[in-house]
C-alpha cells in the first residue's frame, strides 16, 4: 500500500476544522482531534485519522451527537457516573478521566465510569492523561461484541481494551491493548491484503478455527456467529480463558459499574452505547512519588538491557515503541495510507500538495 | 496418580495444629490454613495442601518468619504501605486486604501494598475477601522471575497473577490467573508425567521454544536462562507482548508502588521478598449496589446460556468451576494425591484411617 507523510500541525488544524464545521465548539474539536492524532503520533494507525471517515459518518447518521453535554448522574468525592448522552466518546471520556484525575489529586484516588457513549479512540490516551500528571492511570472500555467466550460460538464481549500508564524515565510505562488476540482492524488489514489469518486468531460461525478474514468480518457484521478469540486463543490450553477473563474485567470496570449496555447489546440499531471506566491513583499515597518513578524506571531499564533471545534484536518495554514513533512523526510527519489520504481530501480538504509520498 | 479424599474439617484442624506447633498464634494459624484450604476447596490443587511442605520448609529455613508483625510504614485514609518483615505471605496479605476493605467501606476505595513478603497462596483469596463484603476486589503479587519478556532470554518477571472478584448471583465473578501462559506448577505436573509440553508454553536457555518440562524447571532454578512465556506466547503474533504487559501491571500494583524487590530480585539467597497489592472498590460509589450486582449477574447468565461452539459442552463464567468444586469438596472431602498424603502424614499427623481412596 502507498504511504504518505503529512505534517502533524497541518493535519491537526484540518481535523479540528472538520469537527468545528459540523457544529462542535473549538474546545471540543481540539479534544477529539488530540485523541485521534495521539494515536497516529504513537504509530497506531488503526485508531488515527484513518477513523476520521467513521467518525464523520457516525455524526451524520446521528449515532454520535453534536451539541450534547455528558451529564454527571451520581458523584462522590472519589467517584462519578456519567451519562454521555451519545456524545462523541472522546468528549465523554476526556471529561471522565479529567474528573478522576481531579479526585486523585485531591484525595489520592478517583474512579469515573461513563455510559451511553461512543467509540473513544485509543484507551491509552486517557491513561496517559493521568501519567502526564505524575499519576497512575487505568482506562477501560467495552464495545460492540467481537470476542467469543471460551467454548462459545457467538461474540458476547467487545475488544475491551485495558490501558495502563505510569510515570517513568526516560518515558512513561504505557500499555494499551485489546483483550482479544488481535483487533478487528488487524483483520481488515489481512482482508485488504487477501492473506490467510494466523492460526488461533479467529473462529467461524460454527465455533471452529478459520483463516478467512473476509468471512469473519462479514460474520461479525451480520451477527452470524464466530469472531475473534480472546488472548490465549481457543480453549484453555494456552490460556484463552484468561484473555476472556481480562475482557470481563474491562466490562466490569465500564458497563457493569456504569449500569450501561454490556458489549452484547452495543452497536445495534444505529446506537453504539458503549461504556468506559477511568481510574487515577496517586503513587504519593504509598510513598515518595519520585522514588517510585525511579524504582519503575530502573526495572524497565533492567528488562530492556537483559539478554535477548537468540536471533532477537531488542527487548522493548511498553511505551518505548510509542515514544520512538512520536519522535519520528513529530519530525517527519504522520504516515497515512492512500485510502486514508483520499478520505481526508474529502473530509478535511487535505490537498495532494500538502503531502509527500514515502513508500 | 492415586487420589484420596479427606474431610475438609479434619484437614483444617490438622493444618491449623501444624502451624500452631511451630509457633503461630491460633488466629494466625487459622488465617494461613483458610487461604490454603480455599484453594483446595476451589479445586486449585497446586496452591492447596500440596504446598504445606513448602511452607513448613520455608518456616524451618527462616525464609518465612514466625512471631513477626507486619508493620504499616505509611498510611492515608485510602491507602497504606506495609512492610511484611518476612512474615508468612498469607498473614501480611490478609492484613493488607482487610485494611483496603475497611478503607473502601468508609470512603469508597482503598488500596494497600505490601513488600518484603512471602508466597501468599492464591491471589483470588484476597479478591474474594472483598466480594464477600459486596465490594469489588483486586489482588496482585509479583514473585520469583519465571516469565521471559517478549524477545528476551532471561526470566525477568514473576508468574504475577491478577485476581478480580465482584459480587454476582448465583455466585460471585471470580477470576484468578497468572499472567504467564501456564504456572510453574503445571510444568511440574508435565515433568512428573514425563509428557512433552504444548508448543508456545516455554523457551529454553537460548530463548527458543522447547517442550522439555524438566529442563525448563532446572533452567529456572539454576538461573541458566529460559522460562515460561507470557500469555499470548512467543513474539507478538498472538499477543505475547500483551501478556508481558499484564505481568508488568501486576508488578506496578505490587513491588513498584510498595518500593519492594522487583521479580528479578525475588527468591534469591534464601529470601523471597515478594510484594503484593490489594484494591477494594465499593460499587455503591457509582449507583445502587444491588442493581449493579444484578446487572453483572444477568450478563454472566447471558454468556453462560449463549450458543456453544460445535463440539463444546458448556460455556463457563469465571467463578463457576470454583463454586462447583467447593460444593463437591465440602460434601465429599478434599482431593489429595498420594505424594501430598505422604507429606501430610509427616507434617500434620494425618493418618491413613482418615482418608478414603478414590482413584
Amino acid at each position: 500500500m502507498s504511504y504518505y507523510r503529512v505534517g502533524h500541525e497541518l493535519l491537526r488544524e484540518l481535523c479540528e476544522e472538520s469537527f468545528a464545521r459540523v457544529g462542535f465548539t473549538k474546545d471540543e474539536s481540539k479534544i477529539i482531534t488530540d485523541v485521534i492524532l495521539l494515536s497516529d503520533l504513537y504509530g497506531i494507525e488503526s485508531h488515527g485519522v484513518q477513523r476520521m471517515a467513521m467518525y464523520h459518518n457516525g455524526i451524520k447518521s446521528g449515532m454520535m451527537k453534536v451539541g450534547v453535554e455528558p451529564e454527571v448522574l451520581f458523584e462522590t468525592p472519589l467517584s462519578a457516573t456519567i451519562d454521555a448522552r451519545s456524545a462523541m466518546g472522546q468528549l465523554a471520556a476526556h471529561k471522565g478521566m479529567s474528573m478522576a484525575i481531579d479526585k486523585a489529586e485531591k484525595s489520592g484516588m478517583g474512579m469515573v465510569v461513563v455510559k451511553n457513549s461512543n467509540h473513544f479512540g485509543i484507551a491509552g490516551y486517557y491513561a496517559k492523561m493521568a501519567s502526564d500528571k505524575g499519576i497512575l492511570g487505568l482506562s477501560f472500555t467495552n464495545s460492540g461484541a467481537i470476542m467469543v467466550p471460551t467454548f462459545g460460538r457467538l461474540p458476547m464481549i467487545g475488544s475491551n481494551p485495558i490501558a495502563c500508564a505510569m510515570p517513568a524515565h526516560p518515558h512513561d510505562f504505557f500499555f494499551d491493548a485489546s483483550t482479544t488476540v488481535v483487533t478487528h482492524g488487524k483483520l481488515e488489514v489481512y482482508k485488504k491484503l487477501d492473506k490467510p489469518l494466523p492460526e488461533g486468531w479467529t473462529i467461524d460461525e460454527k465455533g471452529q478455527g478459520t483463516d478467512n478474514a473476509a468471512k469473519v468480518i462479514e460474520n461479525i457484521a451480520e451477527k452470524k456467529g464466530g469472531g475473534i478469540l480472546p488472548i490465549g486463543g481457543s480453549g484453555e490450553v494456552h490460556g484463552g480463558h484468561k484473555g476472556y477473563g481480562y475482557g470481563m474485567i474491562a466490562e466490569i470496570f465500564s458497563s457493569i459499574m456504569a449500569m450501561g449496555m454490556t458489549s452484547n447489546y452495543c452497536l445495534r440499531d444505529g446506537v453504539d452505547g458503549c461504556s468506559h471506566g477511568f481510574v487515577a491513583i496517586d503513587p504519593g499515597m504509598f510513598g515518595d512519588r519520585e522514588d517510585i518513578r525511579n524504582h519503575l524506571s530502573a526495572y524497565l531499564q533492567e528488562i530492556r538491557s537483559s539478554e535477548k533471545a537468540q536471533g532477537a534484536q531488542r527487548i522493548y518495554t511498553h511505551g518505548e515503541k510509542e515514544a520512538e514513533a512520536m519522535r519520528d512523526r513529530m519530525e517527519n510527519g504522520i504516515l497515512i495510507n492512500k485510502g486514508t489520504l483520499e478520505e481526508l481530501e474529502e473530509i478535511c480538504s487535505l490537498r495532494r500538495g500538502d503531502v509527500s509520498s514515502v513508500l
